[in-house]
């Protein structure tokens, strides 16, 4: 059982990174995360302005697993996410969907206990996710900071990274590197106004490596779909790198041609927007998991 | 009890428009759906080139519903969807997401029984929904074609439009005139190859006036979550349109500040991709109905 606090942090994911502990495959380990904000944010009342944007977005790690390869996957199953009790929701001039509208950054700190998250008087059904999650990226992709989602993974704020999913991450150096942090008591798919309920948090996950299944993209997989995770400048863009990927997923897992691959996800995936502010955009493709019952592959369905 | 015949259709929403039903409030109505071919797609082995591209997307009436005056909502329950029990899947070069990819076009007949539909040895479930549905456009927006999706509605191909749904339409003019076409047995957000399972149908509404209730874009309530449905030129814009549309209309319907209906937003509202090939772009905001209750309004929850 591997342990790794939150004084081990990243700020870029990179083709060169020191690993700060190590794992075998099908170990568990433990991140603890600070929010998105470094601890930075203490009370509604502090300005946003008063906060260092140098170090936002923290990701704690990286941690080396043994075995992992350029070319496999790294599985990451999420066994649990134990949030503070305490988060914050802010909004900033010029940021998020409607940042134009925004006339001076404003936060509310939010109480987030027994499954529920408190807003004002009103009660909402806590559901925390991971924020940012990814692995060393390729040499071409260079150095990558933890604010922006990419190949290798990072600020994808995709609400399906939670309790009992698994994330896949296309391993780009030796031993992966993976390192997490930025996590979520909820949030809404778009995060329109540029931050869900911002919070710390340990997480719990195990490990494995899958060798020689490669993916161009990040995927995850929950109780109900199998979801392939893009992003690109654009909402459009990132749909279409989804769409392509996933295309390409559904013709060689379910040995079809690519057209009816192409036809098959016009019936059954769901293109679903992950966040629209980070400032790339994230689209994932989900294909519902029946779909891919009964053909041999990684999914092991 | 109306019912209107698949002989009675229109190629376009216009500000003015000759009914060809009347109903009251409270009436219910069956609308007899050509699919979106128009009936011109007979078997795979047909070329889509021999179709007639003119005469696409029908909408069955005008239905005037009496009492509806502009600056009402007009809602329009799904009581049933009966599909023909063939469909059809088609891919186009130039067509959707990776239009660019596709060498040729070609079509898979589908057979649709019991709930499921079959495509090659593959067995997906059914869940019909309704892709055109609109009523008369204003005098601004002159007449728009029923292939395309706007404020009035029309093509919006969104999936959350089903057995059980209520819609909730703008209406432009008096009589509202409602008229919808266009079923899909089964089909993805995002509707990427550019069309779903495309059959004939039956439908049955039960339609409602809501005085004075008016909303910027449709609207869709299912089990889950009240989307309101916007349409743009691109996702990101659609995007945006609909997180305007739903911030507003969390703050005036549960009586918050247009600051704290943000932040609301980001924690609690999904943006999901309706279709991105119509070639207008749709994207719905969906609220959970448990933030909305126990706010008082014309949801009634």
């Amino acid at each position: 059982m591997v342990r790794i606090g939150k004084d081990k942090w990243i700020a870029a994911f990179e083709p060169r990174m020191t690993p700060v502990a190590e794992a075998e495959p099908g170990d568990t380990a433990t991140f603890e995360t600070h929010d998105c904000w470094h601890g930075q944010l203490l009370c509604a009342e502090q300005r946003i302005e008063s906060v260092d944007f140098g170090s936002l977005n923290p990701a704690t790690g990286p941690l080396k697993v043994l075995g992992a390869e350029p070319g496999d996957l790294l599985s990451v199953k999420v066994l649990g996410i134990r949030t503070a009790e305490r988060g914050a929701v802010s909004i900033i001039p010029g940021a998020g969907v409607l940042g134009g509208k925004v006339k001076e950054s404003a936060t509310r700190m939010l109480s987030i206990a027994n499954g529920k998250v408190s807003f004002g008087g009103m009660t909402l059904e806590a559901s925390p996710m991971i924020g940012v999650i990814g692995v060393s990226t390729s040499d071409a992709e260079g150095s990558v900071p933890t604010g922006t989602p990419g190949r290798h993974g990072g600020n994808m704020d995709t609400k399906a990274i939670k309790e009992g999913s698994t994330v896949y991450l296309p391993v780009k150096q030796s031993g992966a590197m993976l390192a997490m942090g930025d996590i979520h008591a909820v949030m809404g798919d778009g995060e329109v106004c540029v931050t869900g309920c911002e919070t710390g948090a340990e997480v719990d996950v195990q490990l494995d490596v899958i060798k020689g299944a490669a993916l161009d993209w990040p995927a995850v997989q929950d109780e109900e779909s199998f979801a392939i995770i893009a992003s690109a400048e654009s909402l459009d863009r990132a749909a279409e790198e989804a769409t392509d990927a996933v295309v390409r997923f559904i013709s060689g897992y379910c040995g079809m041609s690519w057209e009816d691959a192409y036809m098959l996800a016009s019936l059954v995936v769901d293109l679903r927007i992950s966040q629209c502010v980070d400032p790339l955009k994230t689209v994932r493709a989900a294909i519902p998991l029946y779909v891919l019952k009964g053909h041999r592959g990684f999914l092991g369905l």
